[in-house]
């Protein structure tokens, strides 16, 4: 019984430490996405191959995390809820690895732009205001993880339609911007793309918010609506 | 000892099972990926509606497969390299679900274009050839995992190449096009996210290729090039 304790007590603190670190890991890619577009706007080349360069740390807390999951659960055989908790993790740092990699990409790209002309360059204030919003739903997201609390899960899901509302807004932008001076053509497509790259962040973050339902709940919200998700939320959390 | 053979047995079957199930999935995704791109070239709405359609079976599976996993590793604890089986299932899925997406998305916008004026649209003769690519790609992922054989998985990293080496190719030839006539502007746009929706599936194929080095090897071959798998992998096949 004591052994047992001990033992529970020793899980407990290992996977207390994995959920830290998936803390850690879930600051840097949001570290990632802020000095990426400040690099975008400030024109910055030494921020831009920083922010390239530590592309590697993300990658290698995601490999770490991972392999001390899998130990966990060949050492520790959770079960219920705390298996749930590891499955999440698995699949939570797969989705922060793919938006550090798109914080990395929006670093190239703008690294690209600055060698270019920069006469025909359009502003930036619906790609920094994009980016404020998924940079919201990711703290949101952690923030949930961290609390395993989910009052803002239907409201990350919700965001992301205003996040892919501001991408067609910046296409629509983009294209009269190019019709009206073809010279622009090449410029703008790479101002495209690190829009598509902000939306997909903000996919990742739903997803991860996702999660957190089924961590909560045992419930899979993946592939339902925000208003579904609310109601799941709110059915057992109800007096 | 012969009930622990009948529980060994038992988790045999079961791990098959769910085995079969993730290439069921991959069937599934190719023929999607496959329909998809007989729509675009065909203009073929029906088929872009059964794509968009039939996107929920490959969310089913993927949640289904999840599901198994979770209860196999709850009820049956495996160890070693059957544990290693579920965690490169649970990763599996996770891309092939994403495949998946990209085609209901390439069958939503060949939608788009189908409700345009289509004087201006350039050939797809590249995207065919991008779209052969990926598919080839998948498939060798699909039969390494079918056949825990590490042969082609150098080759799917190396495929994955010459489908960004297409993007890109795409990328300029679409660049042209707008330049000589702005009026092609937005259809070039959507022909180059499905372009782009290709290069994805791309990503994911060889995401599953280097799991199948986790998987057969118990090293993570993730954010390593070609070269270094295929060091990875020679070094214990030779005499």
């Amino acid at each position: 019984m004591s052994n047992s304790k001990h033992t529970s007590r020793q899980f407990d603190t290992e996977l207390e430490a994995v959920r830290e670190r998936v803390l850690m890991m879930g600051g840097l890619v949001e570290s990632q996405i802020r000095l990426a577009l400040e690099a975008l706007i400030g024109n910055d080349i030494a921020l831009m191959n920083r922010v390239i360069a530590d592309d590697h740390r993300v990658n290698a807390l995601e490999v770490e995390i991972d392999e001390q999951c899998t130990r966990i659960i060949a050492r520790r055989q959770p079960a219920a809820n705390d298996l749930r908790m590891v499955m999440t993790i698995i699949k939570t740092i797969a989705d922060l690895e793919r938006i550090g990699d798109e914080a990395k990409k929006i670093a190239y790209m703008a690294r690209d732009l600055s060698h270019r002309e920069h006469i025909h360059l359009p502003r930036y204030t619906e790609i920094r205001h994009a980016a404020k919003l998924v940079l919201d739903m990711l703290h949101k997201s952690l923030d949930s993880f961290a609390r395993l609390d989910l009052a803002s899960v239907a409201h990350v899901v919700r965001q992301d339609e205003l996040v892919d509302n501001e991408f067609r807004a910046i296409l629509r932008y983009l294209v009269t911007f190019m019709m009206e001076d073809p010279r622009t053509i090449s410029n703008a497509l790479e101002i495209l793309f690190i829009a598509k790259a902000i939306e997909r962040m903000g996919d990742h973050a739903q997803n991860m918010a996702e999660y957190m339902v089924y961590m909560v709940k045992g419930r899979d919200a993946r592939h339902i609506s925000a208003e579904e998700i609310e109601r799941e939320i709110q059915e057992e959390t109800m007096p």
